[in-house]
């Protein structure tokens, strides 16, 4: 599930410069405190430090704040390989929580599983890390879908 | 997709209780600013304010807002039918994204499709709501686990 | 879960023919002896009588049998709504399994949630039917894309 | 999504020999052709030949068909790790259609993601397969509870 993402071409030499650069729009990952890692052709991986407010009441992560991690980096892997002047939509995904999501850390893994035209399909691993290693506490599935790139005005 | 949920006899008569009492311990929660609005066997209702934060960069509402409300509106939606001692884990979910996140408020409605001693199955709906009416943004496929309730310490 | 499909009005007043030729195709389907029932625009209802080969070895309908009549259910339930000259492809689909399949005969219903020019949401429940009325037993939700039509070619 | 199953350590030592007693009493399996092939702890592989009936229209490998033998390698994977006098039902599955199925024989194969007293969740892939090497055409995520086994009668 951890497998290294298959080398892939990406189709806009500028790919890592625009996910960055999105991904600094996104008041919602800075709510949360995520940050953006690697960033490579058909691969991403984003942290989330276990601040006390994205932590359910047990105090393990919270599942909105793994899916939001999850949602967010299997985006930018897709992003990673489409062409200028398209952008990338989240069509549906399939979320498994796995183990309690325990750690100082989210660790999210996301690798395209098949690029396409209009269709990507993406899988991703949440991993709870703390010094003690890390453990797998979730896997998911995402269909995204590229479309043409839209001037950034809020919707009327 | 939006009917009235089905009448289930809770098992805990204090489950309205309960399910309000919990929402209040979710920092998560809080920190997006969601409401816990209508509680009622098999059947909850969530609100979350527009506030921006929670939008995404074109002024909708992020995906990580709504997979975050959904898996607690169906989580209590699930936990309403649970005996005393026990609590609801999510074991999966599987969202479908049908049109943009418009509006001022989010409103999620879960509804429990099929309950069950160990696993139960709820079905939920998201909408995007303004003074022009509500429009269905996403819908929502999610299983969940009844397990013994545990104290609330946080984990070691 | 059940309620009645949403009015939509067919892009192709020859749905229903297109559905049902389309239908007669599908050797795998009369494999199983699958038969086409209702077909309105954006609700299919498919049957499959119980017969022992598509039972599994406690006698109830195998899982890979309920799959696939909600598979083609789903798929035409899309089709009835698209232009001429396009077929249906199935993105993706998450399949509950709520009940054990009992019963004289499988009956499906799908119901397009959301039609999209290209992607297309259904959701759809099988339920066991017998003299004693029918009971639930799995609920999908589907994703579909629209695509052109090609000739009735084997692939090279 | 291919990698070597990681090294579990079965519960009941005669778990490949229960495995292939039950894959014998598959009808449905039997129907389409399938074959049981690699059964190791928390793997399966299985093939299914391309006979016509397995086929849709355009000569690819039949969507209920990918279906159902993904359904069965996942969950004979779950099965190879449980206890003597336990069985395993599925409980849920997302599956993605990533390529047309070609080739002469579609090839399954299901690991174990994480194995647990109740629940297990398998991932697996499905090939097309020919004398041209194989193609990845589908991959799944599947949810499924052990259960304590029953004497194998009709149900009433």
């Amino acid at each position: 599930m951890n497998a290294p993402a298959p080398r892939f071409i990406p189709k806009d030499p500028a790919f890592e410069a625009r996910v960055r650069a999105s991904f600094t729009t996104q008041r919602f990952l800075t709510l949360l405190g995520a940050t953006l890692e690697t960033v490579r052709p058909g691969y991403v991986e984003m942290h989330l430090p276990g601040r006390p407010d994205v932590r359910q009441q047990h105090g393990y992560f919270h599942g909105g704040a793994i899916a939001t991690i999850f949602d967010s980096a299997s985006a930018y892997a897709a992003f990673t390989l489409i062409p200028p002047h398209e952008t990338i939509l989240t069509v549906e995904y399939k979320l498994n929580l796995l183990a309690p999501g325990k750690g100082d850390r989210l660790i999210v893994r996301a690798s395209v599983v098949k690029p396409g035209r209009t269709l990507t399909v993406v899988q991703a691993d949440a991993f709870g890390a703390s010094a003690d290693g890390e453990i797998l506490c979730a896997t998911t599935l995402q269909t995204l879908m590229a479309v043409p790139e839209r001037p950034l005005t809020p919707p009327d």
